[in-house]
């Protein structure tokens, strides 16, 4: 979602990426800010497509560390995960 | 529930020691032998208490696994975690 407000411009076009309502999306931002000291998204007033959405400082640091966090988890379990699926049954194609 | 078979040779009080029921305890055992190849846990018949269970080696090869994917895992996100905590609001007492 933070992702998508970087790409996008628009919390909107976010949710709408992740097949999400405008609603919807609106509300899991809020809750997002509204679980950091500092808002991670911030509303741009006006401008020629009538405003639109950014990440703050905040939420570009979240959005950094939390993809920072889930590359290094991944890179240290794969060898564990490979072995692991190759003891697993095969799953139905 | 690995680890408590491990430590009790019980599904029943491996079960327990996660409050689940007896039957839910066999139900999750049941799920996770057939995932694998090899069953985690065997039955063992007989014997003065009346059977019990315990690990195949594949089951604490399972269990070992993925109790080092968890360490290691933690371990890479830790510094990340402790920042975006202090980042977050305060939680109500």
């Amino acid at each position: 979602m933070l992702e998508g407000i970087r790409d996008t411009g628009s919390i909107a076009a976010a949710g709408r990426r992740m097949g999400m309502s405008y609603k919807r999306a609106w509300y899991l931002i809020d809750t997002l800010n509204g679980y950091f000291r500092e808002p991670l998204v911030s509303a741009v007033k006006g401008g020629p497509r009538g405003g639109g959405a950014q990440l703050t400082q905040t939420g570009q640091e979240v959005l950094d560390r939390y993809r920072r966090m889930e590359t290094a988890a991944r890179a240290v379990v794969t060898a564990d995960l490979e072995h692991l699926t190759k003891m697993a049954k095969p799953t139905q194609a």
